[in-house]
C-alpha cells in the first residue's frame, strides 16, 4: 500500500515550479500522506537548487517519451504538470508548441494511464483558452475559443485531462491561470510579460518601455497565491470536482496605470517615471484577444482565492525579491 | 492558376461520403470552378463504385501519414474530411480513436499546411462534443464538454480547424452534425445507430430490438439534407464565417415513438410491431449524455437548413432505398 506521497513536478525550474517544489517539501502531508519523494523535472536546470534528501532534479524535454517515462515513478501519487512552451514562443514556433504542449502532455498521460493507479494530476491551463468575440463577463460555461496556438494547446490539454479522468486513468484537475504577476527575474517570451515588468523593472531601478498603453487591463494572481491554489486543487477530493475537471481561478483585475500607481506609492515619482510606453503591435494583438471579466463563482465555491488588492500584489513582490525568489 | 476544383473526400465509402461524392461530381461548379478531379478515399472500398473519369478511388488509413500524403493532390482546392472512427467504436477502443480521429486529422492538416495554398476544408464534427450537465437550450457559445472519447476527438478536431485557419494554412469550416437518419444498410458501431434502425429495419420487414425506450429524443438530419449542408459549408465565402469556424447544424427533434409512428403510417401496425424495446445500459449511458435542444440561429443565418418533418425524413429514406443508396 501507498504510505507516502510520491510527487512529480514538471516545469519545476520555472517561477511557479520552484515555489511549488518548496511548498510541497514543506507540506505536512499531500493527499493525506507525508511527502516521501519529489521529482523536479524541467528542460533547464533551476537557477538555484534546494537541498532536501527527498528531492531529485531531472533535466529533459517532455516532448521526449523516454524522458517522460524516466521521470514517472511507478508509485507516483501526485503530478503537477506545469511544463510548457509559453504564449509568445508557441505563437512564433507552432511546431515547438505542438510538440511540447500537446505531444508532451499526451506522453505523460499515456504513461500515467499505464500505471493503473489513477494518480492525481494538476494541470495549469490558461485564460488564453478564451478569445475572439466574447460576452462582457465569462462564466465557466463559456465556450473555449482560443486565438493563439498556446491557448489552443491549453484548451486541448483540458480536454485530455477531462477524458483521461472520465476513463479512470488519472484523477485530473485543470486550473485556468490568469496572468501571474509579479514575476521575478528577466522578462520571458509570454505575451503578458509586461504586467510584471511595469512593476519589477522600475522597482529594480531599471527603465522599462511598456509595449501596451496604460489603460490595458489584466486579471492578475500573485505567484504565491497561485501556488496555494495549485496545492488546493490537488487536495480537493475527487467528488468535489465531479465530472467537470476545469475551473477558472479567481483573479484581481488591474490596469497598467494601477500597477504603476502602486509602484509610485513605494518608490516615488522618479521610480514610477522609469516606465515609458512604446506600443508593440505583435503584443497588443495577442493581448487584445484576451477577455477581461470573469465570473469565477465555481472556483470560489471550491475554495480557491484571489489576492486582496493591487497594493498587496506589489508588496508580495517586494517580499519575494527580499526572500530571493 | 487554378482553373478547376481538385477535391479530396475522406471517409468517401461511408453513407455521407458516397452521396457527397455523387453530388460533387454532379455539381456545375465548386468554389466557382468546374470540378476537375475527385479523390474518394476510405479505409474500405465502397460497396458500389461510381464511374466518372474525374473520379479516383483510394483505399488506406488516414492514421498513416504516407497514405494521407499520397491522396493529397498538390493542387487540391477542396477537402471534405469525413473519415473517422465512430462513437461506439472510439469508446470501446480509445487508442484506435486517438490514432484515426486525432492523429489522422493532424497528418492531413500538416500536409495541407505544407501546400501553402490554404485549400478549403469542411470537417464533420458532432453534437457529441456536448455532454455532462447542460443548460436546457444550447447555443453556439456553449462550452464543449464531451463525455465520450469520440466527442473529445471531434472537439479537438474543431480546435485544429480553427487554429490552422487562423494561421492561414487552410480555409476551414467545422459542422457539428446531429444524428444522421435514416441510415441505409446495416447498423454501424455508432451509439446513435438505433435512430435509423427503428425505421429502416421494420420497413425492410426485419424485427428490431431497440436499445433505448421510446421516449428518447434525438436531433435528426436526413443524409440528403446533410450533404446539401456540407456543400453549402464549402461554398460560403471565408468572410461569412469570420473567426468562428464551427457551427451546429439545424436539425429536427424526434422521439423514437414519433419515428415508429411514421413507420406505422407507411407500413401499418404489423410493420411497426416489428420494433420491440430491450434497453442496453451501454448505449443508454452514452445517449443520456447527449443534449437535446439547440439554438441553431447562427447556422440558419449562414443559410444551413433542417428537414421539414419526421414524415419527410422517413419518406426521404423510402426514396433513398428505391434509389439504391
Amino acid at each position: 500500500m501507498t504510505s507516502a506521497a510520491s510527487v512529480l513536478i514538471t516545469g519545476a525550474s520555472g517561477m511557479l515550479g520552484r515555489r511549488l517544489t518548496a511548498r510541497v517539501l514543506a507540506a505536512q502531508t499531500l493527499g493525506g500522506l507525508p511527502v516521501g519523494s519529489v521529482v523536479a523535472a524541467d528542460v533547464v536546470e533551476p537557477t538555484q537548487k534546494m537541498s532536501d534528501e527527498r528531492l531529485t532534479y531531472r533535466v529533459g524535454d517532455v516532448s521526449d517519451p523516454a524522458f517522460v517515462r524516466s521521470i514517472v515513478d511507478p508509485s507516483v501519487t501526485s503530478v503537477f504538470h506545469l511544463a510548457g512552451v509559453v504564449s509568445g514562443a508557441a505563437e512564433q514556433d507552432f511546431d515547438l508548441g505542438q510538440r511540447v504542449n500537446l505531444d508532451g502532455m499526451r506522453h505523460l498521460l499515456e504513461i500515467l494511464r499505464g500505471l493503473g493507479s489513477a494518480p492525481r494530476l494538476v494541470f495549469t491551463s490558461s485564460l488564453a483558452v478564451y478569445g475572439g468575440e466574447l460576452p462582457d463577463r465569462l462564466t465557466d460555461g463559456q465556450r473555449l475559443t482560443p486565438q493563439t496556438s498556446y491557448g489552443m494547446q491549453k484548451a486541448i490539454g483540458e480536454f485530455f485531462v477531462a477524458e483521461y479522468t472520465r476513463r479512470g486513468w488519472i484523477d485530473g484537475r485543470s486550473l485556468r491561470l490568469p496572468t501571474i504577476a509579479i514575476r521575478p527575474g528577466a522578462a520571458n517570451a509570454a505575451a503578458s510579460s509586461f504586467v510584471s515588468a511595469v512593476v519589477r523593472e522600475p522597482l529594480a531601478g531599471r527603465a522599462y518601455a511598456c509595449p501596451v498603453d496604460e489603460s490595458v487591463r489584466s486579471p492578475i494572481l500573485s505567484p504565491g497565491r497561485c501556488v496555494k491554489n495549485l496545492i488546493h486543487a490537488h487536495e480537493l477530493p475527487s467528488d468535489a470536482w465531479g465530472w467537470d475537471r476545469s475551473v477558472t481561478l479567481p483573479s484581481l483585475d488591474a490596469t497598467v496605470a494601477e500597477l504603476v500607481a502602486a509602484v509610485r506609492e513605494i518608490g516615488g515619482d522618479e521610480v514610477a517615471g522609469l516606465v515609458t510606453y512604446q506600443p508593440d503591435p505583435f503584443i497588443a494583438k495577442i493581448v487584445a484577444g484576451w477577455p477581461q471579466a470573469f465570473d469565477t463563482r465555481r472556483a470560489t465555491e471550491l475554495g480557491f482565492t484571489a489576492d486582496a488588492s493591487v497594493a498587496d500584489i506589489v508588496a508580495a513582490h517586494v517580499e519575494d525579491v527580499r526572500a530571493g525568489w
